[in-house]
């Protein structure tokens, strides 16, 4: 007979059959009550044991941690929280977890740090709260798909390794197959990478973009979802090395259709979220609430976590130029009583998280895009203006996060894409082929990059960004 | 008005509607009949041109590779070859493509080698081939997270940069951030990696496997969708440097389920492929008839490719353990002929390609499971079996490319992994979280890799595994 998951068990009804189950126990009460979990749900089933059926060399070993097989018959629960039970028949121990070894863990039945759990990440997934992230996350992954997918997009796998460095980004991390302690010279004592593996330098890709670009203006409609870097000194609760991007790109969009998609798929995947991580979404709002208890009032959440993302789900984003906010920011109290720690004085200044949490969270009070940026706080890609002082960038803005989406619409025009490049000091020579799609049918696109994991912690309320990716990297710190 | 996909246009009915497409022109005959790509499907829309009402300077610009805009009727086509086509009354010019210029790329309207369109891969989506075979790669990615979550399975992302190089999958790349010129050195004179970006030496993963079984020991099933790498100098139309890579991995899977596994997912997302890329596996199909003229009979494929497809949905997969196969082997015509490169003489011999395609194409004429390898020809985390010479290692052959999956069921008791590692000197202390896995609540689990460009090809039917990804990375080769 095959076993069952817990997940099918907890939906059936008592149908009074013998099943199996297999998983990890969770807690074993006074030799009776087995909480049994698999992974396919946040919920145990409940195994009710008869000790005197049981061999006392068995019992001893449902202990927390242990992998057991039970058999039994599936019936109502006497007990409250659950709608049924399992009637053990037989035990047996997969696993045994020595009930002293797992007090030295995180398995162990107490309340754990959040640091604590990252230190033994190759455990922490057997945690409620774990386990419930990394099931949202995964259902997350793939809502994108759906949306894309369902929408007519292709989606395409953008290089890791890139010969070019011109993107700027960011700092990239180098990627070498020479021997690093003696590695070849050319004739100017320098390092001869025309004998590393790719013939060239190379780094690690710190967007997907520019190479999207080049299918979008092929297949029309594409969508990179893949991992990028940052080899920054970033110690932050917002930054990892390493995480994972998603950037659609469209022939023929303009910015306001740009605005559109952002909107329709972001709202898109967050209702997905609300509609097939109800038990996870449920537990994480209750870890969030435990967890602000502590916090003084001012820091709490105005609204639950499923109310917050409800709320983004139901309400149009306000759009609002720059030019706009900043006269906005000027005018609000926390300018004028300098409680900003960048105070905004003038047009052309580069906006902080702490402005863009104002506009979201104080003065609109829903999720904001603002576009039109200054020319000169955006990259060389961005298409200009007839101003001639500002692109058509915009950045969505959610409320306790800032920014969450940046994007633009691309310059199509050759001469002017030619120009932005001299003029910001970027390599012709090493995206011609980025300045040859403007010769072959260029057109309108645009496209924009949202930072997987952030959207992650933003759907799980998780504060710390190390904890919605399994094996987070940042400085000093490549364990597993 | 908003314009219309080209994709929606030709599965319409002469609606005699105005309707606007915006798209790439692919011909343009007699000043007269322009053949529109907007890339969502590989079929071109026919544009009719009433010459006599246009502009000299209007016309002249459409020409191959150009942007344009029509507005027009959906008419009922007068011409064969499609239902609908679109009587111009406007065109608007958006990016020109100069003819003298296009006659120096892959855009020129004659045929081109694929060693030349991957000098432009930047540009080889706008040909029939590669946007055929990159939509096709999209939707078989889909079908990939469509199974898994239609299953119950968690995506999950294994890190990509990793400290750990025990897994001996092949050689590695190594990621760092300290000046390559001068890195600093410790007391011994070697590169001080505590220095390094992560404090330690890192490199790119070659398998996300270890990892995921961490994730299927907490969360039951689990699979693993992103990039792997090999330093390795293999200049083959089989490898590269960066490619994709599946890894399920399934908590209390033993090796019969692991193949039921393999096989049902794979029938599944080739016959996705036969359901929803029928255009572009028609054209593929074709294509590759053309290609294959050219070749002496020995070498052309015995079935076209869609019905190659269909035989690998519609019969079961052989299953044959490596001892029977080294049985077959051995009284084969080839070997006792000597027309293998490989002579097959003695049990423990490692499988070539050569030896597998046998298999799959001239003995079983299916495609078959190979399984219970020699544990010395293995790697050290496969299931030992009583026997102590053979582990739990199941290898997926296919026609016309051999191994196409890997997997196996891995060991899960802790002592006989303990002293694997030790034979086959793998470090403990590096692992010494996998090895940790098996000391609480351990249990059988299986899984498997699969390597996403080789199914592509398969499907596709393309020779070169670099013309199935936008930008292969092979030796010498980091383009764009």
């Amino acid at each position: 007979m095959q076993h069952t998951e817990i997940l099918t068990l907890i939906q059936s009804e008592p149908s009074l059959h013998q099943v199996i189950v297999k998983g990890w126990v969770r807690s074993f009460r006074s030799n009776r009550f087995i909480a049994l979990n698999d992974g396919s749900t946040i919920k145990n089933i409940q195994c009710v044991v008869d000790f005197e059926k049981f061999e006392e060399e068995t019992l001893k070993k449902i202990t927390v941690g242990a992998a057991i097989e039970v058999k039994g018959l599936l019936v109502e629960s006497q007990g409250q929280g659950q709608a049924v039970e399992i009637q053990v028949e037989a035990v047996e121990i997969l696993g045994e977890a020595n009930p002293e070894d797992v007090k030295l863990t995180i398995l162990s039945p107490k309340r754990h740090s959040l640091e604590k759990l990252r230190e033994q990440a190759h455990l922490r997934v057997r945690t409620n709260t774990f386990s419930a992230v990394m099931r949202t996350r995964s259902k997350l992954a793939f809502a994108i798909h759906e949306y894309f997918q369902k929408n007519g997009f292709n989606y395409m796998h953008a290089p890791i390794i890139t010969g070019s460095d011109a993107e700027g980004a960011g700092e990239m991390f180098r990627v070498s197959a020479l021997d690093p302690k003696n590695p070849p010279l050319d004739e100017n004592g320098n390092i001869n990478y025309k004998e590393d593996f790719f013939g060239k330098e190379t780094n690690l890709t710190v967007s997907g973009q520019l190479e999207a670009e080049t299918y979008a203006m092929g297949l029309g409609k594409v969508y990179t979802f893949g991992p990028t870097f940052r080899a920054e000194n970033s110690n932050t609760s917002r930054h990892l090395a390493e995480f994972w991007m998603i950037e659609p790109e469209v022939a023929f969009n303009d910015l306001d259709a740009n605005m559109d998609l952002a909107e329709d798929f972001i709202k898109y995947i967050v209702n997905y979220a609300l509609e097939n991580c109800a038990d996870d979404l449920e537990f994480l709002e209750d870890r969030l609430l435990q967890d602000e208890k502590s916090k003084p009032q001012a820091e709490r959440s105005d609204m639950a976590l499923r109310e917050k993302l409800k709320f983004i789900v139901d309400n149009n984003f306000k759009r609002v130029t720059y030019t706009e906010a900043i006269e906005i920011l000027k005018r609000s109290k926390p300018n004028q009583k300098k409680k900003f720690k960048y105070i905004i004085d003038e047009w052309g200044a580069d906006l902080q998280s702490e402005h863009e949490r104002f506009l979201v969270e104080k003065h609109f009070k829903c999720p904001v895009i603002l576009f039109d940026y200054p020319a000169k706080i955006k990259a060389f890609y961005m298409r200009l203006n007839d101003d001639g002082n500002t692109v058509r960038a915009m950045d969505v803005l959610f409320p306790g996060i800032g920014e969450i989406v940046g994007g633009s619409q691309r310059e199509e025009r050759y001469d002017v894409l030619k120009q932005k490049m001299e003029t910001m000091g970027i390599d012709e020579k090493e995206l011609w082929w980025y300045l040859e799609l403007r010769k072959f049918g260029t057109a309108v696109h645009s496209g924009f990059g949202l930072g997987f994991e952030r959207m992650v912690q933003f759907v799980t309320g998780m504060g710390n960004i190390r904890d919605v990716i399994p094996y987070p990297r940042t400085p000093g710190n490549a364990e597993f």
